[in-house]
C-alpha cells in the first residue's frame, strides 16, 4: 500500500504516519517526490482493512493499495488454465460449453422435453432451477427437493449432466446429492455464509457475477470458495446493473477478456437474464462466443407462453436449434 | 397490466392477445386511440410474471404494469405510521434515535467503552457485530457467538438495548436469543432464505437497502419478512453503488421522503457505511435529520485506529458528541 | 399517455383530472379496474411535458407514456434500412465497414502513416481528430484547422473518404469543407446547439452515445439532426458508464440489437474507448461484429508510444492487420 | 505517477521501463517490495497522459496517479473559500443564498409575478432559462434573446441580480449583456469550446454538474473556466444518473462535503432538477442547508400546472414560503 501525504503536510505529520506504520507491523519506505512525499507500507498480509484507515491520520491524502487482494484466484498462483470438470463435460478446455434448460424445473414432462431439446440442438449440460430466488414472495419459489428429484431422474435419463442453483447453505448437502454441479445466483455472489458452505462442497460451483459485483469482488467471492477447499469455480458474466433500461441488466461483455487476464478460472456466459428478453440472447450468444468466453448458459423452454417464470426471456425450441447452428459457425471461424 | 400494441399491429394480432390474457385467467380491457391499441389486463394476482410473457407475442410492443408489486408494506394497506420498539425505545414515532456503536464487536472492554460513549452521547440503541460479512475471506469474520455473549452481557451492564446483524438461516434463533433486534446487512437484501426466516422471529428486524437495490425492491424485501408474520420491519437507507467513487457508496437521502410516500414502515440512515471516511459522517448526519428520517445508525469507536475493521468510517467519541448536539440542534429546529 | 389513481382516488379527483387533461387538449379515456382508475389521455402531441404535470394533481399515483418520443428515427416512420454514403462507402448495407486512424491527428507523416495501415488492413474509412474535447485544459486540444488541412491531404493522396469530430456549432462549416464525414463525440450527445447545426450540414453524421445517455435519449439526439433536414446519421456505442472500473467504460453490445430493433439508422461500435486499452479491442471487435453491428470505429497509431492522446488505447500496425483478419472470419461466418 | 510492475516481470521489463519513463522527460524511482516493483514518474507536469501509455510496456500492471488533476480549483492553490458576487449578493460566505425562479422565462408577467413570489419567500437571486436544452426537438426551446430582455427588465423593476443558462459559445456575448451570471447546465459541464468561451466572460458562472459527471470532473470543467481568466465559478450538486428510478436523479449530497473538502469555490444544491417532483424538493432542500452547503437554486411557478417546462417539479408560491421557513429555522440551528 502507498500513503500520499497532503503536500502541506509537515515533517511531524510524515513521521508520524511512518510510526504509526510500524506501528500496525508494515515496513515504512518514504519517498520524496517535487509535490509530495509519498510513503509505501510494505509487508506480506493482504488484509490491508488497518492500513486504510492511515486516511484518516493528520497529513495524509489518500492510500493505494498495489497488491491484488485475491490470490487463489490469480493467474500468478495457478499456471495455465483450470479446466473444471462437470460430469463427462470439461469447461475451460478448447470446447465450447453450452448449457441449456428451463429457468424452474415445473414437472417431469417439462424438463424431459426440455432436456430433449438440448440434446437435439447440441448442448453439454442441463440447467433447471429447483430452489427460485424471486424479488416477489408471492411468486412461485420453485419446486424445492421434488424437483432436485425430477432434475436426477432427468439426468439420468438422458445422460445429462445437470447444474442447479442452491440459496440456503443448509440446503448444499442436498443439492450436491442430486446435482452435477451447484449454482450460486446472481443475488449471492457476496452471500459469504453460502460460499463457505459450497467452498466445501465436492461439486463444482457455477459463481455468477452479481448485477452491482465488479469484477474483483466477483474473484474475490471466487477466493472464498477456493480458500475453503473447493478448487472447480466457473465464473458467470450475466449483466450488471446500470442506468440503461432498454434491457433487463447491461451484458458486461468486456469482462471476458478482463477476467481471461486476471484468472485462470473459465468464464461463460448468461445472456438470457442480461437480456431480458428472447429476441436479444442468439446476437449476444454470438457476441460471447466471439469475445472469448469458455461457454454459455441459455433458458430454452418448450412451451414458452406457459413457463412459470421468466418465458420472456426464453428461447423456443427452433431459436434454440438456430442459436447453437450459429455458435458453430462462429467458434468454428474462431479456431482459424 | 397494460399491454400496448404496435402501431401496425394487425386486427388479428389484437384478438391473439386478448384471447391468451383470458386464457391465463385476466379480462381484456381494450382501447383504440390514434396511434396504438392498448389492452388492460384486469385480474387481482399480483404476480404477474406470466402477463410479463405478453411481450413475446406477435404485434406487442411492450407492457406496463399498473399495480405496485408490494402489498403489506404499502401506505394503502396500513393506516397511519408503523412505530416498532425496540425493548424500550420507539423508531417511527416522534423521538429520532440514534443507534450508536463499533463496526465489529472485538473485546467487551471495547464494546462497554463503547456503549458508554453511546450513553454519554444521548444514543438510544448499541450496535456491534457478532458476525462480520467480508469481501476477503482473509479478513476478520467477527467473535461469531462469542461476540454475542459480550453484546448480551454489555446489554445487561448498561441497560442499551442491542441490534446486530444475522448472515446465516441457521444463527437467527441464536441471534435473537441474544439481540433486541435483528438487522439484514445490505448485502443479504435480497437474500430470500434469510428474509423468510428472520420473518418468523419475534424480534424487530433492520433491513438495509442494498447498494443494488432499488426501492420498489427493498419495499419487496420487506415483503418477504412482512407476509412471514413479523410485522416489525425498520428500513435503513446506507448509500448506492454508482460511478462516483469519492465517496465509498452515494447516499441517496431522496430515498427517504420517497419510502415515507410509499410505505408506513420506519426509515433511518446509515451515513458511516455510505461515506466510508468519518469526516463526512457529521454532514451526512444532519442532512439525514434534516431530510425527515426517523433516526440514524452511525459508527464509534473508543479507538478508530485499533479496530478491526472500518476504523476509517468510525468517529472518535469527541466527534459523536458534536455530532449528537449538532442533531439535538437541528431535529428541535424542525419540530417547531 | 395513461394516468393511474390511487386505489383511494375519490370521483370529485377523477373528475378533475379528466377536466385538466380537456383542459390541455387532449381526449380523457377513463377505464376502471379491480384497484385503480387509470385514465386514457389521446391526442396526437408527442411533446408530452405538460400531460407529465398530472402526476401533480390530487389522488393521481403516476402517469405512463404511451408513445414513442421519436418519430424520424423509428423504424415505423421508414421502410427497410437507411444505407449511409460516406464518399464512396456505404454504412448500413450488407458490407461491415471499418473506420480506422489515429485518435488526434499529430502531424502530414503520422496521419499519412496511418492511412497506409488503415489501407493495408482493409479499412475504407480514415478518422482522426483536430478538435480534441480533453477533460483537462491542460491537455492537448488538437491541430484545429491545420489538423483539418491535414486530413484533407491525406484523404487526396490515399483515396480514404474521412471523419473528424466537430465541437463548436460555429465550426461546422469549416469542418465539412475538409471532411466527408462530421463525428458528435460522447461529451456533445445532448449538445442540442451543435446537433441543430450539423442538422443543416450536406455531410453524414455520425452520432455517438454518450458516456451517460439512454438509448432513447440517443435516438432523441438523432431526432434534432433528421427533424434539421439531415437524413444521413449512423449511431455508435462506445461504452457506458456504470460502476466497473476494469475498463474506461463498459461497452453495451446489447444495445446495437435493440437499436436494430429501434430504428432504420446505421449502428456502428468504437471499441477503443469503450475499453481503454488496446488488449481488449481486439476481443471487442469480433463480439461487435457477431452481435450484428453495420461497423466499427478503431483507434490505429503507427507508434502508439509517442502519440499525444489515447496511446494506451490505439492497436499497433500488426496487431490492427491481426484484428482485421480475425474480423473477416467472423463476418464470413455470418454470411452463410 | 507510481507503475506497478507485475510480480513475474524480468530485470530487463524493469530497466526498459526506467528507460522509457526518461525518454519521456520524468525522473525515475524504483522500489523494490516483497511482491512487486514500483517505480516512480517524478516531473512536474500535470497532463499524465503519455505516462498513462505506460500500462501498455511489457511487465507492467498498472499505473497509478499521485497528483489531482486540477490546479486553480483546488484548496491548495488558494487560501481560504472564495465568495463570488452575482451583483450585490455574496455567495459563499456566511450567508445561505437562495436563488428562485420559473424553470423557463415564459412572458413578462410570469417572470414579474415570479420575481414578486422569490422576493416574499425572501430569495435573492432570480432565475429564468431563454435557451432551454430540451431532449426532444419538439419540446419549447425557449423565448431566446426575447426572454433576455424580459429577464433584464424584470430584474430592473424588482433590482433581483439574475442568472440564466447559455448553451452556445456564440451565445455567451449577448447573454452576458443581459444577465448578472451565466448558467452553464448540466448537459454542458464538459462541453469544453462552451467552458472556454464563459472563462473569457467577466460575469460569474454557475457551473452545473452533469448527470454523469464525477467530482473530479466537476472540477476539471472549472479548472478550463478559472484557466481562462474567470476566478468566479459557482459549483451546482443537481443529480446524477444512477440505476434508481423513482427520482429523476439522485442527489448526491455527499458531494457539497467532499467539494467543500477539495476546493475552494462556493457549492449550492439543485434540489428541483434532482427530484423532478415537487414533494420531494423541500425535505432535499432543508438536507442541503444541513449538509453545508452554500445555497440553493430551485424552481418557483406561480402557476405550476401551466409551465411550459418541468411544472411537475416547481413549487407553488405557498410551498415556497414554507420552504424559506424551514430553511431559516436550520440555518439559524445551524449557526449555533
Amino acid at each position: 500500500m502507498i500513503i500520499v501525504m497532503k503536500n502541506q503536510a509537515t515533517e511531524k505529520q510524515i513521521e508520524d504516519v511512518i510510526h504509526w506504520i510500524e506501528s500496525v507491523g508494515y515496513k515504512a519506505h518514504p519517498s520524496i517526490g517535487v509535490e509530495r512525499t509519498i510513503i509505501g507500507a510494505v509487508g506480506d498480509n493482504r488484509d490491508k482493512g488497518i492500513l486504510k484507515y492511515a486516511e484518516s491520520l493528520p497529513g495524509v491524502e489518500k492510500t493505494m493499495p498495489i497488491l491484488k487482494p485475491y490470490k487463489l484466484a490469480s493467474r500468478e498462483s495457478h499456471e495455465g488454465n483450470t479446466v473444471v470438470s462437470v460430469g463427462p463435460i470439461k469447461i475451460g478446455g478448447p470446447e465450447f460449453v453450452v448449457i441449456a434448460g428451463p429457468c424452474a424445473i415445473e414437472s417431469e414432462e417439462q424438463l424431459l422435453e426440455s432436456a430433449y431439446v438440448a440434446i437435439k440442438g447440441g448442448a453439454q449440460i442441463l440447467r433447471g432451477g429447483a430452489y427460485k430466488p424471486r424479488t416477489s414472495p408471492y411468486s412461485f419459489q420453485g419446486m424445492e427437493e421434488e424437483g432436485l428429484k425430477v432434475l436426477n431422474k432427468v439426468s439420468v435419463k438422458t445422460s445429462l449432466p445437470t447444474v442447479t442453483e442452491v440459496v440456503n447453505p443448509a440446503d448444499v448437502d442436498l443439492v450436491e446429492s442430486y446435482a452435477d454441479m451447484l449454482q450460486i445466483g446472481a443475488r449471492n455472489t457476496q452471500n459469504f455464509a453460502l460460499l463457505k458452505e459450497v467452498g466445501h462442497s465436492k461439486k463444482p460451483v457455477l459463481l455468477k457475477r452479481g448485477m452491482m459485483t465488479t469484477i474483483e469482488e466477483l474473484l474475490m467471492s471466487a477466493e472464498y470458495i477456493l480458500s475453503s477447499g473447493n478448487p472447480n469455480v466457473i465464473l458467470c458474466e450475466r449483466g450488471i446493473r446500470t442506468f440503461e433500461t432498454a434491457t433487463r441488466n447491461t451484458l458486461d461483455l468486456s469482462a471476458v477478456p478482463v477476467l481471461k487476464g486476471l484468472t485462470h478460472l473459465p468464464v461463460i456466459v448468461d445472456p438470457s437474464h442480461a437480456a431480458g428478453h428472447w429476441q436479444y440472447v442468439i446476437p449476444l450468444s454470438r457476441a460471447a462466443a466471439a469475445v472469448g468466453a469458455d461457454g454459455l448458459i441459455v433458458e430454452v423452454h418448450p412451451q414458452p407462453e406457459k413457463a412459470v417464470s421468466d418465458g420472456m426471456q426464453s428461447l423456443k425450441p427452433e431459436k434454440f436449434y438456430q442459436l447453437m447452428d450459429e455458435l458453430r459457425a462462429i467458434t468454428t471461424a474462431m479456431r482459424h
